[in-house]
């Protein structure tokens, strides 16, 4: 046995709450190296002649990456307290994992011995709003979804989709688009909508924040924004909204101030300026987003920074009753910072979503006190690499027990999980076009756990590059648009929404094969089991289990008997 | 190379901001199984020609345990953002550790590989009060250190001394009693008094709380203890007080309405009670500290208590102006609780020391967002073993090394790095009473970074069993102390305060030795090496380096210019 592969830590992604009365442990082993693990586990006050009573809890093996197995039981200790080891056993010892080390017998003369999970404290249990489990996504940027309002239209306007999108034409997207369209997205079955930022700014993407507290006028004004939000709760979508929170833009008003009066401003502490005099060429003399100028890093220390941001974090919640914020550049924020947004925000409105922009590992952020979830681009990656063949199989089932794995299992239920963006380019485009690899990227998608979210126009086979290509001007032509593709994704959407274990009621296990991905999706009364070809080959998969019903296939694939025979990248899920 | 074993994840004790402009790195491999580890580090948004630019820092081995070797180093990224990996060099191979894993090459394509400590905000930095660093403690059970006013003295009470401490028996310390023998305080060169609670209870440790706004009676009354904080810190010496938030006592108002009123108590909210009918027997129908009827677990979720708990730890500081607050049993009160509680106390003294009563791994609380510091028995249990002769020479530097890697050296700056308590065998007692074992437990302690901390009478040679042993009447009688021990322990004080590397101003290293403890204790300007002989035979050690001076040594031992020899149950500090 190999024990400095194996690794254990209370709390984070290890040990946690999952609810009010259970709580999950997870252990760390190297791959293929540990037979069986049994947690002995036991209340820390409960003794009989000086022996410390404890119980046995087989673990099961939830998931493989390339290094590691991991293994996972869940415990409801009855008076909330939990101590407990890991018996590990391989074809040569047994031994027992303890927070003081690895010893040969279960050491029941001291708890001090023994992983501690000291008590579980309803406060302190991840609960993200539920609703956010039960959501599929659709991605808006304002400028391009839809121009409904041509009065609105700023100058020098280009005609709708007349140009490549670049990083300074405009095409007049507003609000009033949007609600004139809400019917192609109930249609879709989507139920939330994510915008990119639409406060006052002078870019199309207007990340550059002028004025937190108003509409950028291109948009329309307060009154057709609440009047969008109401329409979207008539039809059960919720409304979530970019806060950029990390700097802002160049003509913020505080931070001209400070361009024009420098140290007598009285907004000079917002920002985080270097010297006496402020500078912004060659190099600015202050912090920025990357190296900026036009991004002033906002000071979020400064408690009339604080104040100002909770305000405009609660004002929109207050007044416009939306129901999420996505927070750009989030990992750069101080940490004491979002302690206060999640308080500020959630004592408004419990139920909003908060949704951080982080691309890397984010543990530090998910531990109840700050984010209820993040952008998973982990998962993004594994996804657009495979389906597109850059990686094998094998690498693809690793990469995604990695990222299973790498945060407790609430947190995965509302992770963001996306497979492109305004920051990306479009899936049609990663591809090269290759429409059959998109439909098993978003069979993928949509039938994993979390919350995924779907980029404007890809549900009707829009393509284009990176920024500022993916940000094309959304087709309203139905010539032009896929109706191929848009049944698929609804076809999948209403699927997740109709069989039990098809989203995040459904656990997920891989099914080893050599050439299909199988996985199966198994809730209390439902199990999936999805076989995906993404070769260029059909093959044939022989079946042990008496199918109950097809669920789903495309339409070259055959579903036998005893066999399933898969198309070329084909699918079939059936119920077993 | 045992890639299974390489550990490293921000943020914790593997990548924290040690100060504003310092991040610390901390990386750990299977011991003895990599030969050279380098930082690969740069600004994420620093590029030239499509590829990120990075620099190289060499990492050093900062000590190994059993199974790991641990690798640091300290970086001062110049735009507080930080992107990294590990490129790891054995006699066989060449690899690099990122985020997503082991590469042939630093890739620099895409920062996304690294992983990230995206910005150093300040407000997110560990920063405990920096008085602790340069604090010696000194523990005060107040029934038993001196009784100074017998007009205080509890019906029943026994002469000073007269007996064994029994759970139910009283002697009559009080606050008298404490301001009374301060200079035994100041001679022995103490700077910290950390009280077990004095708060109004029927005990006589007070743990069972009645009242937390009163004062227990027997000990004196506000105005004496205001003039005992007030004397302390003419002296120069903090004040710290146990809070027992976890639970009340039986008689806490409070607990009592709701024993007789039930569900009627506006207090029934309060505590944690099962059903409608209270039961106390055979078992509590409520959630307890343990299983102890008496002591039932209070309701920290509730804001009501939370808010009477916070003007408890408010009124303390406030009107009496104390510099620290002890928890008890901290780890079953919820982590919510804490970060009020911490934001509440240092807004009115940023200053205090916020000590929690956490005997296992407790990283969770040391983020910054709760604790200061926790009772650091992980190093109470290596040091006692280890002199006590239980565990050998090579066990306790893995274990010492162990521990100093378990958190931050920030954090480990300010632990409270005890040998024994109110909870446990004195540590005469503990080593059957042998005095040579108990002094070179101080030299350790005391020479140890951290903030040291002495339980009462241990000092001047006091023994006594587990509790209630261990709360004897601290004797005053002149001619039964140990004056020999009590002017060694002085002299590791002041040594402690004058000698730049003997405390946290020196960073600890072990030396190999198969019979000594050998360590070196380096700062700036100094560097300090302890040869320290826990065996019982005499020792030579040949010296490399030229002696600058000694600083302290036992009787038996001497110095020579090239040697050291050093006696049994002996030791040598030297300045090289």
């Amino acid at each position: 046995m190999i024990k400095e592969a194996i690794y254990h830590r209370p709390k984070h992604n290890f040990a946690y709450a999952y609810d009010k009365e259970t709580i999950h442990i997870r252990l760390r082993t190297k791959r293929h190296d540990v037979e069986e693990v049994t947690l002995i586990h036991g209340d820390p006050y409960v003794w009989k002649e000086d022996a410390w009573q404890y119980d046995r809890a087989p673990m099961t093996k939830s998931g493989s990456d390339d290094l590691f197995d991991y293994w996972f039981v869940a415990i409801k200790p009855p008076y909330r307290r939990l101590r407990y080891s890991f018996l590990l056993t391989d074809n040569q010892e047994q031994t027992v994992y303890t927070e003081k080390g690895f010893y040969d017998h279960v050491p029941a003369d001291d708890t001090a011995y023994h992983f501690c999970f000291p008590f579980l404290n309803e406060v302190d249990v991840f609960t993200p709003p539920q609703w956010v489990k039960e959501t599929v996504w659709y991605q808006i940027f304002p400028e391009r979804f839809a121009n409904g309002d041509p009065s609105l239209n700023p100058e020098g306007i280009l005609p709708w989709g007349s140009a490549e999108p670049q990083p300074d034409n405009f095409f007049g997207g507003d609000f009033q688009g949007v609600i004139d369209h809400l019917d192609h997205l109930t249609s879709l079955g989507i139920n939330g909508l994510y915008f990119t930022p639409i406060f006052k700014a002078y870019s199309n993407h207007k990340y550059d924040t002028i004025d937190y507290m108003e509409i950028d006028p291109q948009f329309g004004d307060k009154e057709t924004f609440k009047k969008l939000v109401q329409e979207c709760h008539k039809r059960g979508i919720k409304v979530m909204l970019d806060a950029v929170f990390n700097h802002s833009g160049y003509y913020f008003e505080p931070f001209q101030d400070v361009l024009e009066k420098g140290t007598d401003s009285k907004y000079f502490s917002w920002f985080h300026m270097w010297d006496q005099e402020v500078k912004t060429t060659p190099q600015p003399n202050y912090d920025t987003f990357a190296f900026v100028p036009e991004m002033p890093k906002l000071n979020t220390e400064h408690p009339e920074v604080k104040q100002y941001l909770l305000d405009v974090a609660k004002y929109w919640i207050e007044e416009f009753d939306i129901d999420g914020w996505r927070l750009d550049v989030a990992n750069e924020v101080d940490h004491a910072f979002w302690r206060d947004f999640r308080r500020t925000v959630k004592s408004v409105k419990p139920e909003v979503y908060i949704l951080g922009e982080i691309w890397h590992d984010s543990m530090p952020w998910l531990q109840g006190d700050q984010f209820d979830a993040v952008m998973n681009y982990p998962f993004t990656n594994a996804v657009l690499k495979f389906f597109n063949g850059e990686i094998p199989l094998e690498a693809f089932r690793n990469e995604i027990m990695h990222v299973e794995h790498m945060y407790p299992e609430n947190v995965n239920e509302v992770s963001f999980n996306l497979l492109d963006s305004h920051d990306t380019k479009r899936i049609l485009t990663y591809t090269e076009e290759n429409k059959e690899a998109v439909k098993l990227m978003y069979l993928f998608q949509l039938s994993y756990g979390g919350s995924p979210c779907i980029y404007y126009g890809d549900e009707i086979g829009m393509t284009g590059g990176d920024d500022p290509g993916c940000r094309k001007c959304m087709v309203w032509e139905e010539d032009e648009q896929d109706h191929d593709l848009f049944s698929f994704v609804q076809g999948l959407i209403e699927r997740r929404k109709t069989e039990p274990a098809f989203d995040n009621g459904g656990r997920m296990t891989f099914l080893d094969d050599d050439d299909l991905l199988i996985y199966e999706k198994k809730s209390d009364n439902q199990t999936l089991r999805f076989v995906v070809n993404t070769t260029d080959c059909d093959h044939s998969v022989r079946l042990n289990d008496k199918i109950e019903r097809v669920v789903y296939q495309d339409q070259k694939s055959n579903v036998g008997d005893q066999e399933l025979q898969v198309a070329a990248e084909g699918f079939v899920i059936i119920e077993i």
